[in-house]
């Protein structure tokens, strides 16, 4: 790969993530303005959007086909939930430009992952990646409040990904601004993100679901905000997320009410010290997970 | 009541909620300086909380027998735990100064309130409330992580209570930084609360119970790391809180369960649909919340 202020950078999909993606690349100096150093391209079926990031001068040209776009990148951002991007690889394979690093964004690897090894042209190469950033409010409008300083990346490389490549896209993450990447396969992925992305989106639902009341707010005192705030969900993307990993979710989900059910036993049979010390043991669990970060 | 700013005022427990009514009254200017106006008394178990708050300015007295200052108070804040409290208005009934206004800071407000209508001198009056503020780093030390700016504070008052002592606390709390003052009733507040507060602390619990893995926080995206921070709790004074509204708790805990199940469903059975309509639902009245608020 050539110097990345020397590459025609491409981002397919410019939502929240896309769009926080195009602003770290700018706002990070790692391609400083339009038209000077590399060119940072952007297609999306959205032409409020492209038009947008073009005044702004956040992007350099937009795109409404992917086509004529990948022809001329050699780098690729794929910002788009499972399911698309699966079926955008299928119809868009024949028009990367040769020898392309191609990276994706989706919150579960296991399919991309499978389907790449398989079916992706020998010349190119795909590493799959998942920013650990966010924001409720979704949409490339709210790309400035997704901020990912110090956050996790993790990579789940395909075994013929090339070693440069792999180290290449590291740090251009860590320029991007997060704090740490992880290195690993598409099942562990999917076994983590199941306990600490998807199960705590569905505990916050839960919660929701069950208290019809809009005004017990006037009873909350943080808790109840900060564990159900990202209730305020993409409800497509978590749907398809949700389903695409059910097999680790419910295991999860089983998990979690197993020892939901030991407190309320506890609770319930006023075991005072038991209680204590199930709560002691999780108070130091947390701290070290806090000083491990 | 005299002006605020004629008043001695005692705190009875100097942690972190004690701590920070002490500094809002200072850094706020209702008491702008020791000495100058009001003054700002403290009792406590521990000597060096107190000689570190007389050291610094924060009170004017220390005590370590609370008879002593509760005979020249005016207004006190009681801020002990629930079983703590109920001990020490039994045992200090007598000290009191006649015609006090006290109020405590106690998360569950069922007993302290029944007691209070039944055995508080008649010369007194208790307003009870909690402060709906706190941090998961509990003791005086932390009393400046605790912010009250624009929180909620619950009041349950008594039948007795003077209406004139009634909006003299709510001008009070309002000045000390609080958002919202609500009256209820004690059942209500533990119904309530229940859910907001206790249900939030006993689901991070179990969320930390089921997973033993410290390191997992690479896999974080801050959904994980926002409902588990309050698991590191402040053990005696949860397990007391779980135990003593275990009733409305264990009801809240079957409620969540119940949508918790009802979500797996759908995820188990690949209900697209049906799933994003319930999700739907959840992110409008998460939503509506919000704005409420």
């Amino acid at each position: 790969m050539k110097p990345i202020e020397q590459c025609t950078l491409g981002i397919v999909g410019l939502g929240l993530m896309g769009g926080a993606i195009a602003l770290a690349l700018r706002n990070r100096g790692i391609l400083p303005a339009s038209g000077v150093d590399g060119s940072l391209f952007a297609c999306d079926t959205k032409a409020d959007v492209l038009s947008a990031a073009l005044g702004s001068g956040l992007i350099d040209e937009s795109f409404t086909e992917a086509e004529t776009m990948l022809r001329e990148c050699d780098l690729v951002f794929l910002c788009l939930n499972p399911s698309t991007l699966l079926r955008f690889m299928k119809d868009h394979m024949a028009a990367f430009k040769s020898g392309a690093l191609i990276t994706d964004i989706a919150g579960i690897k296991g399919a991309i992952s499978a389907v790449m090894e398989k079916d992706l042209r020998e010349d190119l190469d795909f590493i799959p990646g998942h920013p650990m950033a966010g924001s409720e409010q979704g949409g490339f409008a709210n790309a400035e409040r997704c901020d990912f300083r110090g956050k996790n990346y993790i990579l789940t490389p395909l075994r013929r990904n090339k070693p440069e490549n792999l180290r290449y896209l590291e740090d251009l993450i860590l320029r991007l601004g997060f704090g740490r990447v992880t290195r690993t396969d598409p099942e562990e992925h999917d076994r983590k993100i199941a306990f600490t992305s998807q199960l705590c989106h569905v505990i916050a639902a839960a919660l929701i679901d069950c208290e019809a009341d809009t005004a017990i707010t006037r009873f909350g005192g943080g808790s109840f905000e900060d564990l159900t705030r990202i209730a305020m969900l993409n409800v497509p993307m978590w749907t398809e997320l949700f389903l695409e990993n059910r097999v680790e979710l419910l295991r999860r989900i089983d998990q979690f009410e197993g020892s939901l059910d030991a407190l309320k036993q506890l609770i319930a049979e006023g075991q005072e010290e038991g209680l204590q010390e199930r709560l002691a043991r999780v108070r130091d669990r947390r701290t070290a997970m806090k000083n491990e970060n």
